[in-house]
């Protein structure tokens, strides 16, 4: 359980204090406001703030004075098109302020997403929390055979529980130093941002992290896909059904032309086309590589590939 | 008058729907809201949406979960303290989003601060209105004689009318001309985007303006300066009132340490070190170039100097 | 023709100097240094500088210490890996400096890529040259009636004349005012920074632009588009043959990945499955919508659709 | 010692062919080219690339053809008025490639900086070295007691000693378990995604790092300053001088205005300048918190206060 009984009263306490604005008012997003989605385990994800909802985004693309007199539709049909030819800019005049609990070794993925606005828990100032990432057994999985980034097949029982052993055992005896350097109960104590070095990546930290709607829809396409590592992926599946309460039909059309859409190159393209007239295309008269084909007919068969988005 | 009776119907509309809302309200940014303040002779700002107040600044600052039982003067002293010393992130945390009305040449200057979302008005889908800035007479002045990129006195009366009676002519007649080669009555008409090369620079466009409070901050800097073009500086100033109703503390923060401050060299540092310790300074012995002395000395004197931040 | 004397004599100076460097040297690219490659009737594109070729990309994705012993063909098949799977972070590592002369309406469309860095000829400080963009016959289109931006059939013979005729006087008879007015001969002399106001759109002017390689390859793919206005395709196109000097292997897998590459949308590779097992879908079996779906079957022809891309 | 033999030949190698090149030549970067920069007890900073010199921020900032006919101390003069009135464009105009091999906690902090492009050693896809940074004896300190964030006296020598202990032997077997963790030997072997999470953040990683001159500068000033973490520190100070080697000229104009200059709030000034007439000016009558007359009596003093830029 993330959170102290203090924490969740002073959540209690903001929510029990709706307050008038004469803003655009998400309602789907106001369900979410403050409480925390728990996300692996010691982990969360709490919506602080947004700025803008559906209508926004249209209202921006046309460069509107108000709400005009359009109808849902018109605005779903706008938003559809606007996602299908690229056009970003209008995604970005919404805004989510999210505050994230997650292990460090996550946030050193997180932060490669550099267009966002991030407020870190300082270990230079204060002492991190007793804290760490340990995965579930059905997370312990092998070096995949495959792909060389990546998890291949379940650990065996025994080796789950060796592995499991050894990150316990070690996060504990790490934090028990840490503490101990940094005391100064009959000595000096070392500097917090020396002791620090000493904690192993699965230590949780925590940070306010802002960022557009567009540049979100970028997170989510590279983290909430197949191949993202396991455990920001269960982040960005969070964020995900948040975003889908927030702004439905940004969601909508995400969904149809991002998450389930693919990118095929010109010569698949052309592969297509020929297959279409009833030619019997084969890796061989592809003009692909063996790879890019074997990635072809993954597509085309509905199975998901074995490459991967980096990390 | 900027806004058509359509448009003042609308904004009255929105004015007069309060929704309850959980998110942090700043009610100074509320009195504001889509309402229309007047710039220049067309132009206008109006605040669409805003995230954040003074209280998020600081709790994003600390990571924390809520409000706390930190008093206003506690985060007044935390605000300070992190303008002080360049602490910018927190700043970042809150967001303003703006509808714009403003001349072409404006625009081009503004669009310069590139880190905000923009979405303008489209020249290629649209028909530009029929409206230019033109300069109130108190503002027609002669090129400066001190310094290359500025103004400097007053134009005499026939010269200003003269000037005046160009711009009005020349926007006057590009504009029947753009609206001809357009009309399709008896002929095909040119594409609009081919036909607004006609326009002249001071012609109004309008866009949506979303930015975060540190690079507002870092805007209005710049263009709030006594140095800017008068023009975008009745942009920041509006801008600038608008800020100090929404976060007074961080607006008051800003004021104190960037609008009011100054920046002074190692040179000019020791040489204030030897003044204080009553030592004559000259320029001669002050170790700067004859213009770097005349910059300080006016720093010293608190009488503006005659260098400019661009444009 | 763009460049007087003393400029072109500038640029073979620099072009006859050449000097040793330890840093990787792509030769296409040395070839385009300086030159300047007209685009419209008086802008350019000229190199100034670059950072990097094929192989940094390679060595920054692999973060090693030199070339190592990979061959040319390693190379060009991990770039393409890089590309279909969207690592744009490599791409990030090499950089291009031009020097650009444009009509300041395309300035406009262009300066909306924000993550470039920019240095634009002052208009406050400097007086503009009298030369403006006159579109020749061939691009003298209508309005689109497909199409609500853009362009469509080519104007008859008349209109255009009167077209032309009608941009070159207002251009002319603008530049001689601004001519007049910032004239100190026997008067003052209007300020610079407010003389321009009065110039058109088609007035060209000129600025440095540094950009790197995934940001430029975005700009190329929105701007070299057949849907793009002509005039920044124009340059688009310019730039995009440069590249292709600079940079083979990844401006390859550019083509054939993001140019000549599609998106689809989950709808239509769904549709696009069941094509395939022999099922015949239509409009109305296939869970679009009709502007969609016209899409869908305009990509399966090879037929460009009618949408674009914005400006 | 922080390369392998093999790596030293690579760089060798690399130094040993020079090429021709039209571009602008910094001979004092090209000293530095490929060479490691040893930094910490296993980290280094080498330069891979850069692009542009003193004369091509100057080039930019007029907006030329080429070098024209300026001297070396006219560029000087134009590159401190543009440092001194904060026209940033110009120097954003030279980039700067880096290869740095450096602690996870200093990678951790440097990150933060988001205006560059890095591409990292992927712990996903390879192993991580057996390297771990460990603190020379000078640099153990206590935590602070001024500064809630930074370090205060030097520790004992047994508590040094017991420290150092320390953090080698839980590094050693962090690093044990890491490796038994992922091995294959008679077993599946962990997936090096997971395994990582249990290296704590002294282990070392590397990545390639570009930034452009203004921001690096940015990055220098509260990286390279008094009070920022001892460890990011080193690389900064190192980088420093490399950049004094570039662009000497855009480089002494920083120390004057940023690195050896001060920024003085509106009170300050005020107070500064009733001061020099001779008032008798006291923490009760300056206007300022006991805290920021502190911070303004360091400044006058020269001695350096306590307050810190974050980490």
């Amino acid at each position: 359980m993330p959170l102290s009984e203090e924490q969740r009263a002073e959540i209690e306490s903001l929510r029990a204090r709706p307050r008038q604005t004469l803003r655009a008012v998400s309602e789907g997003m106001e369900r979410h406001l403050y409480l925390a989605h728990e996300v692996l385990d010691h982990g969360f994800v709490r919506v602080i703030d947004y700025m803008g909802d559906d209508a926004a985004i249209c209202q921006a693309a046309r460069v509107s004075y108000g709400k005009g007199t359009r109808s849902v539709s018109d605005d779903r049909g706008l938003i559809r098109y606007l996602m299908r030819h690229w056009h970003s800019t209008p995604f970005e005049m919404c805004e989510i302020k999210l505050h994230v609990k997650l292990p460090l070794f996550v946030a050193r993925q997180w932060i490669r997403h550099r267009t966002a606005n991030v407020n870190e828990y300082s270990a230079r100032y204060s002492i991190l929390d007793r804290e760490f990432y340990l995965p579930a057994r059905e997370h312990l999985a092998a070096q995949s055979t495959v792909n060389n980034q990546g998890r291949g097949a379940l650990l065996g029982d025994e080796e789950a529980a060796r592995v499991l052993e050894i990150l316990k055992s070690d996060a504990a005896r790490c934090y028990d130093h840490y503490e101990e350097m940094i005391s100064d109960e009959g000595k000096q104590g070392l500097a917090r941002e020396l002791a620090r070095m000493n904690l192993p990546a699965n230590i949780y930290t925590q940070w306010y992290w802002k960022v557009d709607l567009h540049n979100l829809f970028h997170f989510l396409r590279l983290r909430a896909d197949a191949h993202a590592q396991y455990e920001i992926r269960a982040y960005a599946e969070t964020i995900a059904r948040i975003v889908a309460d927030w702004v439905p039909a940004a969601w909508g059309a995400f969904e149809d032309y991002r998450m389930g859409g693919v990118t095929l190159s010109a010569q698949a393209l052309d592969c297509l086309r020929r297959m279409l007239k009833g030619e019997e295309v084969t890796a061989e008269t592809s003009g692909m590589s063996p790879r890019e084909w074997r990635e072809f007919e993954a597509i085309l068969s509905g199975i998901p590939g074995q490459e991967s988005p980096g990390g």
